[in-house]
């Protein structure tokens, strides 16, 4: 069957008037006009345009058939291509023969009416992608994800998948999930010792959910050269905000021989080249995002285009926001945080464009971070943008054995647990530097949604794994 | 430090005599010329091949630095590239300069010696990607991983990421792997109720990880037309074979108005593609595998190319066995499931090329398979090649509302559980198939290695998930 369908957009793009065709799909619309013809909306998933099918009554089973059909309805239907004589679009389908596959129950099919809330449609996850809005989130985040894998390819990088189960706790990036085949109902009842033995747990010891592929990844950017994970990340944090998921992917390069500007300048072409990969390729749907969620989104991600993304340290970042007579819900001070607020402050604000901040205080970041030679600071950096705050976190690693021994005791961590990271320092130990994006992040800034639960197929969040 | 640095595979192929050039690596081996030159090849994971470097006595540091590299060490070198004199290579590096990054010492680091055994390498699996054989193992995954995307984005299919983290249990495809944030060892204590309350569990209900996301891929099929997902998968069954992992990476196509003929030709399309492009893209690697893993392993790949894949019903299946006179460990009957064995016995000695075997009994099959007219079989497909027994599992789906819900009854499930699978019948059903492909499996299939724990980087058994 699908060998002589062809999809609505190519059609709409290449049909040629003329040609006989075939296509599948679902009912949008149906309007019958008063001559005894009807007109049906088709989509099917391609573009968010839609075909339009011009279905006479002389077409078999045009009463019995054709004039059941509502909206999520499913057909097939054959006929002949014709230059449309509406501006809407260049060609439509006037029908020969028409296939009902599954009839959408008008009364009760959860979409037959428009401007469904997000929340509802949350509720309906296994429905919403065949609304114009979710069909083009699934579209942006096909391209986002091919444009990523093709960057890193392009450039040498070798894809690598980081392990999801593992028993190490990557530095407390994040509470974490446990994974585990022990029955909880018998350990409920009560055991004997009063305690888990974990001996009789599937990996013989208590195993989580990864935070990050970093520590992995370095072990294979220090073998092979530059590589970069792209998997599902894992965060264990009661956090019922819109911007929090417990699970979401994460893309971690990662690389040798490069030290914090090159590091940046990475960061830098890669949100540029989604950026440009996404307006090119889902034009459509960028439009109808500028459209329909937020009418600045096309200016905005043009404007990121056109300008280098401003390098600014922690220190002369900290002055900013002291001097800018702002008050601040979270006070500001050399040695603490960067919270949303400056953030957003930082890059909506002040600079009006995308900044990378760099050299934090190495009391506020994870012992793996290269030290600088101030004693005072580190080698990270976060990119923050305009309306989505931090979008990618990184730094140059600590290579040094010594120094990193040093921050691992700093930070209270036992390098015996850590041996193989700490290993990548004993035997042919390199200077090297990665970052990590959150995919849904990318995706917010794109699109201007403003929920992350509605940029990811599934949202995972507290009290909810539903589908 | 990057932006100046070449790789090794860019010179060994494209660099011109004459060049200077920067280079960074790890040392394979460094040996003394009795002229006072030292030779060092380089590796940086770009590539199989080293880089020979020639160093004289005359270069800065050169007995204090460049005498003291031992395998493994890490340097950057600058130098002019000349064409080598040896066969071996097409250019060789002159070092004006050299840096030594890391040392290696040379008693404690483990890869000193070549030939170690693959269940050592196991142990020491941050190490390993430096071997020849576990970097060409990346190359080639990184190769297969990319060359997936690109056959499923030319055919307009989008990436869907289906959830890690689920309540539905995909009707028993596997033992499923528990995610809570209960405290065990309180619970470990005895609770109250001597039960477990998942009401304080952080998803409300009782959660595992996924064994599939075709039924979460379906919900996307029959929405945005063809799509496929690529994520890892997991089960907690406590078999220690090379054959399994407990999490391991899958390929999740699924296609709407597809039959199950189209999605037979897809797979082939697909298992072809990615034996193409790993033979043109990783030559080096292949021929590596070709000459120290299994001498067999080119002929048996480009003969699975030469010929198009035997489709065989699973009835014809089992009167070839009958018909063979051969003696079964697991006996041969109709509505018997094929053994490894049996599959292998197709395959490799009847047939000798890949089999598509399809239309097996319904009670060897879960609920979600198109049920044939003749009652008996559903339009299910195992493609069988030479070596590796089943590679990918698939079927047509079964789109009709009332036979879907017979076979749940058959197989003892609650249509509840799964509403909004069922939805899927209910409004707009549409014809549809796909399959699954282990991605572990595929690379065995390249590269003739025997163990599955070898062709993934960081694999999890039970007992297992160090790293």
């Amino acid at each position: 069957m699908s060998l002589v369908r062809q999809t609505v957009k190519t059609l709409l793009h290449e049909g040629q008037p003329g040609a006989t065709v075939t296509v599948a799909g679902w009912v949008r619309t149906r309007r019958d006009s008063k001559q005894g013809f009807s007109f049906i909306e088709l989509n099917d998933g391609s573009c968010m345009a839609n075909l339009q099918l011009v279905v006479d009554a002389g077409v078999p089973g045009f009463e019995s058939n054709v004039k059941r059909l509502t909206t999520g309805a499913s057909l097939k239907a054959t006929g002949e291509l014709k230059a449309s004589p509406g501006s809407k679009q260049r060609v439509e389908l006037h029908v020969s023969s028409l296939e009902v596959l599954g009839d959408a129950d008008s009364v009760k099919y959860p979409l037959q009416k428009k401007g469904h809330s997000f929340e509802f449609l949350r509720e309906i996850a296994h429905l919403r992608p065949r609304t114009n809005t979710f069909g083009a989130i699934a579209r942006v985040r096909n391209c986002v994800s091919f444009s990523i894998h093709r960057f890193f390819q392009e450039r040498g990088f070798l894809y690598v998948h980081a392990p999801i189960i593992t028993t190490s706790d990557c530095e407390g990036a994040g509470e974490m999930f446990q994974v585990t085949t022990l029955p909880l109902d018998k350990l409920a009842a009560g055991t004997a010792t009063k305690s888990v033995n974990y001996g009789h747990d599937f990996f013989g010891k208590k195993a989580s959910l990864t935070v990050s592929g970093q520590l992995e990844g370095e072990i294979y950017a220090t073998a092979v050269g530059p590589v970069y994970t792209f998997g599902p990340t894992f965060r264990a944090e009661n956090s019922n905000t819109p911007r929090h998921l417990a699970e979401f992917w994460m893309i971690e390069p990662e690389i040798p021989f490069y030290e914090l500007a090159d590091n940046m300048q990475l960061a830098e072409d890669f949100i540029k080249t989604i950026i440009r990969d996404a307006l090119a390729q889902c034009a459509e749907d960028m439009a109808f995002f500028n459209e329909r969620i937020d009418k600045t989104i096309l200016e905005t991600l043009n404007h990121i285009l056109a300008h280098e993304f401003k390098r600014v340290t922690y220190t002369e970042a900290v002055e900013i926001l002291l001097a800018s007579g702002k008050e601040w819900e979270y006070p500001v001070s050399w040695g603490a945080n960067l919270q949303a607020e400056h953030e957003r402050y930082l890059t909506e604000q002040h600079f009006k464009q995308p900044i990378i901040v760099y050299d934090y205080p190495r009391t506020l970041k994870p012992f793996y971070m290269k030290c600088n030679a101030d004693g005072k600071t580190v080698r990270a950096m976060d990119v923050l943008v305009p309306r989505v705050g931090e979008i990618i976190g990184g730094s140059q690693r600590e290579e040094d054995l010594d120094v990193l021994l040093t921050r691992m005791q700093e930070c209270d961590l036992n390098p015996e647990e850590y041996w193989w990271y700490v290993d990548l320092r004993r035997f042919g130990t390199v200077p090297h530097a990665g970052f990590g994006l959150g995919l849904e992040r990318m995706i917010l800034l794109l699109t201007g949604m403003q929920n992350i639960r509605d940029v990811i197929p599934f949202p995972r969040t507290p009290k909810n794994a539903e589908f």
